[in-house]
C-alpha cells in the first residue's frame, strides 16, 4: 500500500461515490462510554446507531487496568465487524470511545486502515486516545511544522496533528495536553478522547458539529446525536456547549471553557440532511423540522398535481410536510431496494450501468398519467435527480415538478463534509431554471434560505449581518477561514463579507 | 459440516431468526435470462431486486458452448457475492438461470453450501439446471422411493427430487423430462430450469407462487416478481399460467400445459407483504393493494387518536391507506436503521440483549403524549409487537392503538414459506382479546378475511365454497393436502373442510 | 466455477507443476480408522504423514450416531486444515476415513472441492464414504452407462463411479454393495471405505497400490504407508493382500477375496520414489531399499570423482548407497530452501523466472573445481536436470555426472501416478546418449531394469514372462489394458506383449 | 487488540515455540536493493532465501517517484505473502528493503502486524524506511526518554527507536541522521534503510550479525547472507566491516566508519547453526565448516558404533563430518516430515499430544538392533533430545550415543537471538553427566569451546583474553553490556571478567 506521496490538497479530495454523487456526506460520527460494564459493546452499540455519518471504516479503543489500552480498527458496518463475542472480548474495560468514518481529507483514493479512528498516543504519564468529527482547516501547517520538529505521522489524516500537539505539550495531565493542543487548531471540531480513566468531550468555539451528553446508570456517554443514546436506552442530559470541554469519569462530569468565547455557529445541513430524523435538535424531533421544512416548501413554491412523493428515504418527512401543508396525497412513488445499503467493490461494467436501478425503482402502476411532486433534500450534482425524472416520466408520469427542502448548495464545506470541487456543484454554475432545464422537469424550485431559518425556528429568518447557523455551502460565507485551503488558491465569497 | 443425519419433519423447521421472529419468510425467489449479453449480470439484477425473498444465500448456472455450464453458489447478499468482475467472469454465457433462498424444508440448523440452488445434473443427452419456489409437499416419499433405486441426493432440500426424476426420465428431450418429472410432484412450485439453449418456467397447477413474462431486446426473462423486470429494464409481458409450462429459447416462447387444469388458488400473503410494494400483481401495483387494505382495515376498525405511524418498512403503504380513509395525520413515529439489513453472527451477550433496539428506534420527541395508531401487516408469535409496544410507551406515548393489516395467523404454511410450530403463533392458542392483553395495548384490531379479499379485488369478499386464493394461514383451508406433513401427524383444520 | 464441459482425454491430463515437472506425482493416500477415541484426529494424523502422496487437497468424512456422518474437505496441507480444534470437533465419532489428493484424472485445469474425496452416497440401509487410490481404466464407459440409467455425477473423479454402482446394487449389506461395485471396475485401486460400524479396505487384483493393516488400542488402521501407522504409535500388523477385501469393526476384522486370484504386480515405482524412506515394504527399510539402488547403481556405472551429492532430496539415499558402494565422500553439494513446500500462486513474472533457484541453491564454495557426481532418482521431462546441471556448473564444479537410480521412464502411468503426455517424456524420444547430450553433461547412466529388480530383492533380475512387479512407466508393458485410453487412440508397447 | 500494557523485560520474553523449544532461534534477516528493475521482487527472493532467520512475518518497502514509498508487511511466509503479481504490483519501483522476523523483544505474546519491519518515517527532506537485525541493548531507556520528549512510539519494537532519534536528528541528509542515531544505540545491529535514491547498510562496531555486500547488473544489494545473492544470481563482493556504513546509489557505493573502531566480535552460533549450509562467513562454506565441527567432534569424543545418524536437518552436515573422521558409516535414522514447515494454530489436544511425532519419524527397520551416534547442532532445554531417544530406543536401538556439534548452551543472548530464562536453559543447572542422565542416553558428548574455535578456523583455540567470536550464550562472557537487562536485574557472569 502507499504509505506517502506529494500531493496537492486538490488531488486529496475523495472521488465520488459511484451511485451516490448527488448527496454530501457526513466524515464522522463519534461516541464514548465510561464507568459502564463492557464498554465496547456500548460503544458498538452508539457507533451503529452513528453509522449514517460513516459507512466507509470504524474503530474502537477501550482500557482496562488488567489488559492496559486494546483497539480493534476495521473497514466496513459497525454491525459486521464489532458485534461478534470473539472480537468483543478483545476490547475489555468500563471505559472506550469509538469513531465512524466516510472518507478523509488526507488520503488520495482508498483510505488505509491506519487512517481509521481512534488515534494513540502513549506519553509518559500514560496512554490517550482520542476520535474527531470534523475538520482542521490548518492541518496542513500544523503538520508540516511537527514534522520538522521529529514527529513521525503514521496516517494521512489531519485529525493526527493533535495526538502529537498533546505528545509535545509539558501539561502535567492529558486533559490539559488535550487543551494546549486544541487551542492551536482551527476548524471545526466534536472530539471524544479517553485516557485510563477519564472520558473527555469538547467543541469548537463555534459548536459546528454536534456531540451530547447522556447518562447511563452510573456512567456517562458521549455521542454525536441522541439516536446514539435511545439505542443504549441512555438518558439524554443536554449538548456539549460550544466551545466547552467535559471531563466525565466515575466522579462525575467536570466542565471548562477553554477558548474563547464566540457566538454558536452549527451546521444548518445537520437539521437538513446529516441528523438521524430520530434524533433531538435544540429539543425538537430533527423529524418534525423536516416535516416544518416541507411546509415552508409548500408555502413557498405551491404547484397544482396529483401525488407528493418523497425521494426515498432523506425526502420522505419533507415530502410529508408539503403534503400536509398543501392537502395533496403522499404517496410511496419511488421504491427504495432496501438490500443496497453499501455499494459495489469493483462491479462488472453491465453492473455498474444500472447506476441508480440497483438501489430505486418506480411504482409504475402508480404513478402512470399522474402529475408528480418530487420533495428532496438537496441537489448537488444534480446526477440523481435526472436520472429519477428519466425512471418517472419512462414509467408514465404526466409531469414532473421537483421541490428542494434546502437552497442550492453552490459552495464546498470545509468543517468536515464532504463536497465535491465547487465547479462540480451544479448550483454554483446554473441559475435555477438552467437547472431546471438541465434536470428536464417541469418545474423545479429549492427553499429560500430564508424560509430554511423560519423552519429551524429562526421566526425572522437569517440574520445577514450575525447568522445563527454556518450555512457556508448555500452562501458562500465560512465563519471560520480554511486557511490550508485559501494557501491553496480557494477563493471565497468574499462579496458576502 | 454434518452431512446426513436421521431427522423428524418437525426437527427440520428452522428455528425462527433471532430478532425477526414476528414476520414469516418468502422462501425463494427465481429468476433466468436467455438471448441475452451477458445473461449472469442480468440474473444478478434480477436476484438482486428478488432479495425480499431470500437473503440467505444465492446462485447462478450460466452456459455457452465454449466453457460449458458454470455455477457459482454463495451465502450472502447478491449484491456482495454477484457484482464483482472476477466473479461474472467465471460465468459466462448467454443463458443463465440463480435463485435467492432464505431456508430450506430440508435442512437443520445451518443450511449446507450444497442446499443452494440452482440444482444441475448432467444428463445423457446434456446438461441442465433448476431452480425452484415452493415446495413439494410429498418430497420425502419420493426421496425415499428415489434412494432405494440407485439415486445418490446431494442435498437435504426438497427441490432435488425434481432433478434426480428427470435423470431417470425416459424422455428424448429435457422438456420432456420436466413435465413428466413435475407430475409426480405435489405442493406448491415455480420453477425456472435450463439446457444448454432453452430457458424453461413452470408454475403448479394452483398457481400458488407468482412467476412472470418479460422481454429484454430479443432476448427473454423469467422473475417471480415484476420488480425483477423493472432493474434491468425489460418489459413486462404477462404472468405464467396456473398449469403453464414455458420454453422460451432464440427461436422464441412455446407454451403447453402438461397438468390437468384447476381453479387458481394464488397465495394471498404475496398481496399482504411477501411481494416488493412496486411489483405488478394482477395488474395493479401491490402497493396500492396494500393502501387498499389500510383503507379496509381504516372502514372496519376506526379509532380516535392524534398520529397514524407505520411499523416499518412493511406497514407503511396500509398505514398511508389507514391515515388517507381516517383523515388522522400520517407521521414516522418509529425509525428504522438502515444498515441493520442483515443480523448479526453470533453476536456478544450484550449486543444479543438490545433486540429490536438495533433496528428500531421511536422518535421520542414526536411520540411524546400522543394517542397512536400503529399499523403493521401481520403478527405472528407477537415478540416484536410486545417490544415495539413498551418502546413506544416508554417514550411517553399516550395510548397505542394497534391494527393488523391480515387477518390473525393461525396455521403453518406448506407451500413455500417458512412459518414457527403451530403452537409458536399468537393466534393459533389466542382470541383477538387474550392477544391484546397479552400484547398490552389499548386495543387490537385485524382486518377481516372479508376484508383483505375485498381490499384485493374480489368485491364480494371471500367465496367459502371456491376460495380465489390460497389463505391456509388464515383459514387452515390447505388446497393441497400436505401428505409428508400428515404422515408425520399434522391435523388439518377438518373443521373447514 | 465449470461444472460440465465436453473434453477429450488428452484433454483431461493436468498440466504438469511449473517447478516440479521432471518428478512422477502420486495422486492419492487414504488412511481409515474404527475403534478410536476422535478418529478425525487419528485420520488427520495419518494423513499427515502420507501429505507425499498427494499435497493439492485432502477431505476427512467420520460418523458418530449423535450426529451421523460429518464432512470437511478442504484444499491444502493437512496441517493447515485439519488440526485447529474448531475444525476437529465438527468432526466427531469412533470412525472415520480420509484422503490427500495431488490432482485428478478427471478435471482439466483447477481441481474443484467437489472432486475432493472421500465421496459420500446415502443408501436405503444407511450412508457410505470411499476414499480411493489408484485410476479407474474403464471409468468413462461406466460413467457414461450410470448416466444413461439416471445416475447425477457431482464431480469428475473416476472414483465417483463406485460409489454410484454401490448405490445401483441390489446388496443388502454395504460390504456386499462393494464388492458388486469393485467386480465391475478395471484398474488399480486400494480403497478405504466406510459405514456407520465398519472400515473396510480393499485392494485390486494385482495389488498395485500399497495399503496396510495396523492396531491401535483395542481400534483398527488402515493406511496407504507404514509411516502413517508410526505417527499414531499403532503397531504394524500386516499389508492388504492383492485382491483381499477386509472389514474392520469392534468386533475385529474379517477378510474376504471377493476376486478372481492373481498374480501380484506391486508398483516398483513406489520403492524407487513415491513412497516415504521410513516406510516398510515387502518387510524392509524402503530407505534401505534406496541405499541398495545407489549401490546398484555404482556397481554398473562407476566413475572418478571427487564428490557423490544427492539431488535433495529424493536422491539422498541411493547417493548415500552410490558413496559407500564407490568409496567417494558423500557431501550436501545442493542445498533445498525448506520453506518451498508449496508453489506460488500465480507468481509475478520475475518471481517465475526464477523457477529452480527458489527451490535449490548449489553449495558454491564446496563444488568450485571438484568433479561431481550428482544422483537423481528419475528423469521425467528433463527440464529441472538442466537447471541444475547449469547452476553446478556456474557455481565452477570442474565435471558433473549424472546417474539415475531407475531406468529410463518412457511411458506414461495409468494406474494412479500422473505422468506427462508421452511425448513429454525425455526418455520416450531419446536414447541416452541423446539425453546426455541434451542435458549437457560429462556422463549421464541410468540403472538397468534389472539392476533394479535386483535392489529391491529379485536376486535373479526382472523375470520377462511373469515380471514380479509393475514396470509399465519403464517397458511399456501394461498389466491391465487401460481400455478407456486405448478408446481414446493411445498405442500400448505391442512389442513387449 | 492490545495497544499498550506496562510489562517487565522478563515479561516480554516469547514463549519458546510448542514443538521447537530445542532451538534457539534467529530473530531476523534484513535484504535491500538499489539500481534494479522491480526492486520488490528481488527483495522477496532475497527474503526467501533468509525465510531460516524469521518465519513468523515480512515486510517490504519500495519507492519510486511516481506513486512515492510503499510497503506492505504481513504474517507468515514470503513465498505466500510476497511472490503473487497483485501484490508485487502494489510495491513499484528500482529501490527497496525488506525484513523477515521470527519474534521480537517487545510483545508479550502474539506479535503485532505494527511491530512488523521495516518501519517507516516521513521526515522534512523526505521519507525513509529501515529494517534491523540484532537487538539494542538500551531501548527501553532510549524510548523513555523520546517519548517524554512527544515521541509517539506505534510499535513495541527496540528497533523503532532508530527511525524516532533520526526524525529527531538535526542532520541535513538522512544518512547524516542514520549515524547519529545509530551513534546513540547499544547493543548488536545489522541495518538496511532506505531514502528515495539511496540504499544504506550498517554493522555495530563490533559486527556480531552478519551483513553482506553483492552486484547485480548495475544495482546493488544487500544481505544478511550470501545465499540470498545467490537466488538472485547476484555476485558476492564483500561482508560489510564491523562499524562500517555504506551508502549505495546509481553512483556507486560510498563507505564510512562513524563509530570508535573495535576488535570484531562475530556471533560463533552463526557458524553453528544460524547461517544457511550454502553460505560463505570468512571466506569459507558453513557447510564445510559444520563438517568440520563434526570432525573435531569425532576427535574429542570418539565411540564405537554401527551408524551415525543426523538429527534432521541442522545436525546433518555435522554428522556427515563425524562419520567421515570415524569411518562409522552415515545413515538417515530420523526421516524428517517435509510438509511441518509450520506450526498448527491452536491444534486440538490429541493433535498436540503428538508432539515430535508429527515432525520427525525414526527409520524403524534401520535402526533396529544397532549402537547410533546421534549428531545434533545443540541443546537447549533438552525437551526434543528427550522425545528423540525415547522414539530410536522404542524403535529397537541397541545403544544411543548423543554428540553435539557446540558447547553446552548456558546463557541467554541478548543481541538478537530468542532464547529462553537462563533458568530454562538445560547446561545453565546441570553438569554434563546430569544432563546425559536427565537424557537417558548412554553417553553425551559436547564440543569442547576451544575445539570449536578451531574447526571454525581459530588453529590455536579461543584466545580467552581476547575472544574472535561473541560466545557469551556459551561463556557468559557479554561483550556489549546488556543495559536494560541489567537495570533489570539480569545477573552477568563476572567470574569471567
Amino acid at each position: 500500500m502507499p504509505i506517502s506521496k506529494p500531493m496537492s490538497l486538490r488531488d486529496q479530495m475523495p472521488p465520488a461515490h459511484p451511485f451516490d454523487d448527488d448527496k454530501l456526506k457526513e466524515e464522522c460520527g463519534v461516541f464514548g462510554a465510561v464507568g459502564v460494564e463492557n464498554a465496547a459493546s456500548v460503544v458498538a452499540l452508539g457507533l451503529h446507531a452513528l453509522q449514517h455519518r460513516g459507512q466507509e471504516a470504524g474503530g474502537i479503543v477501550t482500557h482496562d487496568f488488567a489488559h492496559g489500552f486494546s483497539s480493534a480498527r476495521r473497514f466496513g458496518y459497525v454491525r459486521d465487524n464489532f458485534t461478534d463475542a470473539e472480537t468483543m472480548a478483545t476490547l475489555p474495560g468500563p471505559i472506550g470511545i469509538g469513531h465512524v468514518r466516510y472518507s478523509t481529507a488526507g488520503s488520495k483514493g482508498a483510505t488505509q486502515i491506519r487512517d481509521v479512528q481512534p488515534f494513540f498516543g502513549e506519553f509518559s504519564m500514560g496512554g490517550a486516545a482520542i476520535a474527531h468529527n470534523g475538520n482542521i482547516t490548518n492541518a496542513l501547517a500544523l503538520r508540516k511544522e511537527l514534522v520538522e520538529r521529529g514527529s513521525i505521522f503514521q496516517s494521512s489524516s489531519d485529525s493526527e496533528c493533535i495526538i502529537h500537539l498533546m505528545a509535545r505539550s509539558m501539561g502535567k495531565k492529558i486533559p490539559d495536553r488535550m487543551e494546549e493542543a486544541l487551542r492551536k487548531v482551527e476548524g471545526a471540531f466534536s472530539v471524544v478522547a479517553m485516557t485510563r480513566t477519564k472520558l473527555i468531550g469538547c467543541r469548537d468555539p463555534l459548536g459546528v458539529r454536534p456531540l451530547v451528553l447522556g447518562q447511563l446508570g452510573d456512567g456517562w456517554v458521549l455521542a454525536s446525536e441522541t439516536c446514539a443514546l435511545d439505542i443504549i436506552n441512555a438518558t439524554f442530559i443536554r449538548e456539549i456547549e460550544p466551545g466547552e470541554m467535559v471531563v466525565a469519569s466515575e466522579k462525575g462530569v467536570e466542565s471548562h471553557f477553554p477558548f474563547r468565547r464566540a457566538k454558536s455557529r452549527f451546521c444548518i445541513f445537520e437539521h437538513v440532511y446529516f441528523s438521524r430524523p430520530d434524533s433531538i435538535l435544540g429539543g425538537r424531533s430533527v423529524y418534525e423540522t423536516r416535516e416544518n421544512i416541507g411546509r415552508e416548501l409548500a408555502k413557498e413554491n405551491p404547484v397544482d398535481a396529483d401525488l407528493v412523493c418523497p425521494v426515498p428515504d432523506s425526502g420522505t418527512p419533507a415530502a410529508i410536510g408539503y403534503s400536509l401543508e398543501s392537502g395533496i396525497p403522499y404517496a410511496m412513488g419511488i421504491i427504495r431496494n432496501q438490500y443496497m445499503g453499501r455499494t459495489f467493490i469493483e462491479p462488472s461494467e453491465s453492473i455498474r450501468n444500472m447506476g441508480v436501478r440497483l438501489k430505486l425503482n418506480v411504482n409504475r402502476a402508480l404513478v402512470k398519467g399522474k402529475r408528480i411532486i418530487l420533495v428532496d433534500d438537496s441537489v448537488v450534482r444534480g446526477t440523481t435527480s435526472r436520472k429519477i425524472k428519466e425512471m418517472i416520466l419512462e414509467a408514465g408520469a404526466a409531469e414532473v415538478h421537483f421541490r428542494i427542502a434546502s437552497p442550492p448548495t453552490a459552495w464546498p464545506c470545509f468543517y468536515g463534509v464532504d463536497t465535491p470541487q465547487r465547479e462540480k456543484l451544479l448550483a454554483a454554475t446554473m441559475t435555477e431554471e438552467e437547472m431546471r432545464s438541465h434536470l428536464g422537469v417541469d418545474s423545479l424550485k429549492f427553499i429560500s434560505l430564508d424560509g430554511l431559518y423560519r423552519a429551524v425556528g429562526e421566526a425572522n429568518g437569517r440574520d445577514p449581518k450575525a447568522p445563527a447557523y454556518c450555512d457556508a455551502c448555500f452562501s458562500g460565507e465560512y465563519p471560520v477561514k480554511p486557511a490550508d485551503m485559501v494557501e491553496q488558491g480557494f477563493e471565497m465569497n468574499t462579496a458576502a463579507e
